[in-house]
């Protein structure tokens, strides 16, 4: 058995998928289907164009509430000189919609009408006098919908592998039609495996996996318009998988099997498609997803003909995020295919990296990136890139692609984005940066039901300075102690902002102290006990606010860092400090009261600090900004806040610059 | 009973509608509910921010297939100075995923290892051996997911109000969730009402209208996450439908009256609101769609509590692209608010509108428009206007608005446009205008097969090459006769496109003859018969191709245009002219034996012409027109084509010029 994967490159994976498809006849719609003409139609794929078996209207109607008359007996009536018409045989009181009596060929609106009796007085029964009096003509054809208007019969409605939406259900009831021929919905089974997996809702033990990719693809399947079935976990079991597999296979079109298609020593997947079937592609050079599985599995012979006698098999990675990106680059083209409908589309538009990525340079790379306008610039912020970080996905906006044969690309070049959201929710979206604070998430929270997206990225109060200087995020959380007077941020913003002018407003007070196990089991209580040879700390990273308090105050106690054991060892949250304590990894950690309440820890108060919201000018009265500063004077938003331990809101929304 | 409704504008009709559901307590989430974490939750909208409660990876666990150990002990391993690690205490084999033992720090991938047995000899057995040989040195937690790298418990894993995608769903599973609070959908109930409708699949009658409104309302309903009630067709009988309207409200959180709303004699829809509860709003200054109702229906009380008072009540315009945008206007703000997701905002561009629209000054007026790139510029080109005609909400690629207090628009303006559909889908998007010819639907069929939409507008050959000229279009379909010299188009692009290299390819020669009713009745049988005073004539408009050709034929026999009735009667396509004389309008008229064939109509050959492709070169070598050369020499498309009567296909695809 080979350890390693031979990766081959993406366009070529496809194109080996599609010849065995084609190979097998399976690359084209798979069966269609008369369904009824009712609103479950919707979304699904026309399988033959739709022509039109009659006309629309299919008589002459009349588009108004009126008289219908002959448009020659109408000639000469002006204002100063009426022409009266007879009801009956010169003008019959039609209602819009009616047919046009045979001897008539024009409409007079009703609110153009003298309703006469028969002493010719005007009448209040306007819709059946005796006589009528006109002071204008009309023409041929005015005010009537000729028959063909909308619809000509014979002509087309609708082409052969068009996705039906609402008003196409319309046009293809008004030519005629009462039930309409689809492509069938493809059935794909999900198969998860692995002796690790769990299910949702299972108590986790160490080393459990809670089995959600199972659930991903089933969405994404059925969001291409495609019939999932999710089986239920099989254990890393080569004859189980092997059953499984081929039971899926007589009734599914396409089997995704979900993990073991690496090359540990569990992963059975290649050998399950060489056993049953043919392995066309172990390997993919594409980043996240590389370890894909594509195949063939041989279907028994069946009674039923049309059958096809294989079934293709895709080996899904484990990752999340690589699961989801094989469904999007392998199955989305197959169902598309299928159903007959072209293939999906993401709109692309050129944006400007925030950040440096480095990309090996044989894989096509995508990139799960925030996308936001900052003034004129449209802006691709990279997200962690771990294939495992499933909350990538939701936070993405789109996904950016490196390309095989780049090795990277530079902060500031452009960058062809695909999106996941429209146009204006992206001009909704306002990016912050700079430190992170659990009211972030509260903000975010709120913003929402006010119609705006809060995109955070966490790089410390002075790399928010810095992008707020390079005009890449709306504002900044800082919160960096001047060592000289004391005061906050101000002195930073003059520093690394140069020229721009800013409006700061103060966010919330918070208690900085140290986070430590539940029952400080190694007695820790001030910095100085840092020193300790047991004591294991954890840092933040370089220009976040609370490395620069710690390495403030350790300078007042004359504490070298080098005496401090895991000075060095970085996160970049404070919920990322307290995840670090809880697991053991460390034992205590500068940060907020929230962060250790969060993970149930304990917190020694150190210090109160001011945590600011830095936004610069231009920005601050925009329309995207304003349930911002309404959120400040929130008392809801104040009240959630408040009940977060070790905050102070009394601040909230006090102006601290504006120049 | 007011004849004339009173519009009020758009904005206000909006308000008034908001504010009446704020008095009734009903501008809000109306219900939640707990619905289980499956694939059935994709495109439900949370109703509570979603926060973790517990982090992923719950453990630090390895990234890859390899050996956990301490990162310390790999120092000072070279490649000339291999350090070596016992394995138990100082290394154990890790699957990706599984958890780290409580001592190790890292993980070195199976692939940097050395794999020796209790003889330091290389064993086959990798993944168990007695002692493994480094060449390198790891970093602390170098290889490893560190607890909480996807999501830390208590973090946002989503706002409120967020619309669940695929990934939404992994997310949520991650962080320890079973089950989600989601909006409940809201029950809309759809009355069609009308004696003049009757069910899809009926045999129709002069005067029946085909019931589809409540089809069409009911998945745009469902697309908007309502769930539909699609009633029955109810009489124009006020109390029958004051019963029906009655019932709906008790059961569902919106009525929909479709059609009635109007201001005619059986527009019942007022008084029952009157009647029922209160009217709000009769009439808005929007087209199409003016005669819209807004009201509330008073529910009677009932034992479950909860229930609101009211009900709204929306009284929705018969004609289909009226009822459809008053969904679209009125129906989508109340359902976005009801499931406490942002109101749907279609993405907007700006484009040059390619005919003068005149509109009333009072009102918005919305109208269709297909939108293609021809070169650089993105074009919109307004459809046809009627209320009546569902094509054009087919055809439709979006909506322009012309704005209340703009009296029209003039052709080049720029206009701002809600695009339906995906730029990836509008590039692919050919604009052919100019002469209609039946075998046009058979190409759109075919280019659809091939990942190309053919938008076609029928303005006639000549208008057709001066929207060549004006780069409106990609093609133009023409057939024009040089009365000089017996050629077709050469002279006339030499004419209207000078300066303008072009390809021109022929498509088919056709007949041109008299279209007359189903046995000939009048016995007509050349254009002499055209003078004749009982025979009625449709001609086509000025400029198109079959016009010129009977003005040629006409001048060479001497026969005086105003000889012949109905001359100046114009229809813009050969079906249209079919169309009327197979409803009695017209006796007969010049056209092609196709048009003749479809509408069952007799067709007296006079002429053969040949009518031809006009391709700016330009566009001729693009990606996008390609597929269009390859039908012209497909069989399958030569062999449908030659299935219509009167086509020769002989000439399809020859080079007739080429600058």
């Amino acid at each position: 058995m080979s350890v390693y994967l031979h990766d081959i490159p993406l366009s070529q994976a496809q194109t080996r998928l599609r010849e065995a498809l084609r190979d097998a006849d399976l690359w084209r719609v798979l069966e269609v289907e008369e369904i009824p003409l009712d609103e479950r139609a919707l979304g699904r794929v026309t399988a033959e164009p739709i022509w039109a078996e009659i006309s629309s209207p299919h008589y002459h109607a009349s588009a108004m509430d009126g008289f219908a008359v002959r448009a020659v007996d109408t000639n000469g009536a002006q204002p100063s000189a009426p022409v009266t018409l007879y009801i009956g045989p010169e003008a019959q009181y039609v209602d819009t919609g009616d047919p046009l009596p045979e001897w008539a060929n024009a409409v007079i609106p009703i609110e153009n009408v003298e309703s006469l009796d028969e002493n010719d007085q005007i009448t209040t029964n306007i819709r059946a006098p005796k006589v009528i009096r006109i002071r204008a003509s009309v023409a041929p054809w005015a005010h009537v919908r000729p028959l063909g208007e909308d619809i000509v019969a014979t002509q087309l409605v609708l082409s052969a592998g068009h996705t039906l939406r609402p008003a196409d259900l319309g046009a293809i009831a008004a030519a005629g039609h009462q039930s309409i021929w689809v492509a069938r919905r493809p059935k794909v089974a999900i198969l998860p495996t692995g002796t690790e997996l769990v299910p949702i809702g299972s108590k986790l033990r160490s080393g459990d996996i809670l089995e959600y990719n199972s659930l991903v693809l089933a969405a994404q399947v059925r969001q291409m318009g495609g019939e999932p079935t999710r089986y239920p976990i099989t254990r890393d079991d080569f004859d189980l998988i092997c059953e499984r597999v081929a039971e899926a296979a007589q009734t599914h079109d396409l089997v995704l099997l979900n993990a073991g298609s690496s090359a540990g020593a569990e992963d059975f997947s290649s050998r399950v498609v060489e056993k049953l079937g043919m392995l066309l592609v172990h390997g993919v050079a594409v980043r996240p997803g590389h370890p894909v599985i594509l195949g063939t599995i041989d279907r028994e012979a069946r009674v039923e003909g049309g059958q096809s006698s294989v079934v293709p098999i895709i080996g899904v990675p484990g990752y999340p995020v690589s699961a989801a990106l094989t469904i999007d680059i392998f199955v989305e083209p197959v169902l598309a295919r299928w159903q007959g409908r072209p293939p999906l589309e993401l709109p692309t538009e050129t944006a400007i990296l925030t950040r440096k990525l480095v990309s090996p340079a044989g894989d096509d790379d995508f990139v799960r990136v925030v996308v936001g306008r900052v003034g004129e610039k449209l802006l691709a912020a990279p997200l962690s890139r771990g294939a495992g970080v499933i909350t990538s996905l939701v936070q993405a906006d789109g996904l950016a692609l490196v390309p095989s044969g780049v090795q990277g690309m530079e902060a500031g070049e452009n960058i062809q984005v695909r999106l996941y959201r429209s146009k204006p929710e992206i001009e909704k979206t306002i990016l912050a940066i700079g430190s992170h604070d659990l009211t972030l998430d509260l903000i975010a929270q709120f913003l929402a039901e006010h119609d705006r997206r809060l995109a955070s990225a966490n790089v410390g109060s002075q790399g928010g300075l810095v992008a707020l200087r390079r005009g890449e995020a709306h504002l900044a959380g800082s919160h960096l102690l001047d060592p000289q007077d004391g005061t906050y941020n101000v002195s930073y913003i003059r520093q690394y902002m140069p020229g721009i002018p800013v409006k700061v407003v103060a966010l919330v007070g918070r208690d900085q102290g140290l986070i430590v196990k539940k029952g400080n089991p190694k007695g820790i209580k001030s910095l100085r006990d840092l020193t300790q040879p047991q004591v294991q700390f954890v840092n933040r990273q370089r220009g976040a606010g609370t490395r620069v308090l710690l390495d403030y105050h350790l300078n007042l106690m004359a504490i070298s860092p080098d005496s401090v054991a895991g000075y060095y060892q970085e996160e970049y949250t404070h919920l990322g400090v307290a995840a670090a304590i809880a697991s053991g990894r460390a034992d205590c950690g500068l940060g907020v009261a929230a962060a250790a309440q969060a993970l149930d820890l304990d917190f020694i108060p150190l210090f109160q600090e001011r945590y600011d919201l830095v936004i610069p000018r231009q920005f601050a009265e925009t329309n995207l900004m304003a349930p911002l500063f309404d959120l400040l004077a929130d008392p809801r938003f104040r009240s959630a806040v408040s009940h977060l331990k070790g905050y102070d809101v009394s601040v909230m929304g006090t102006l601290i610059m504006e120049d």
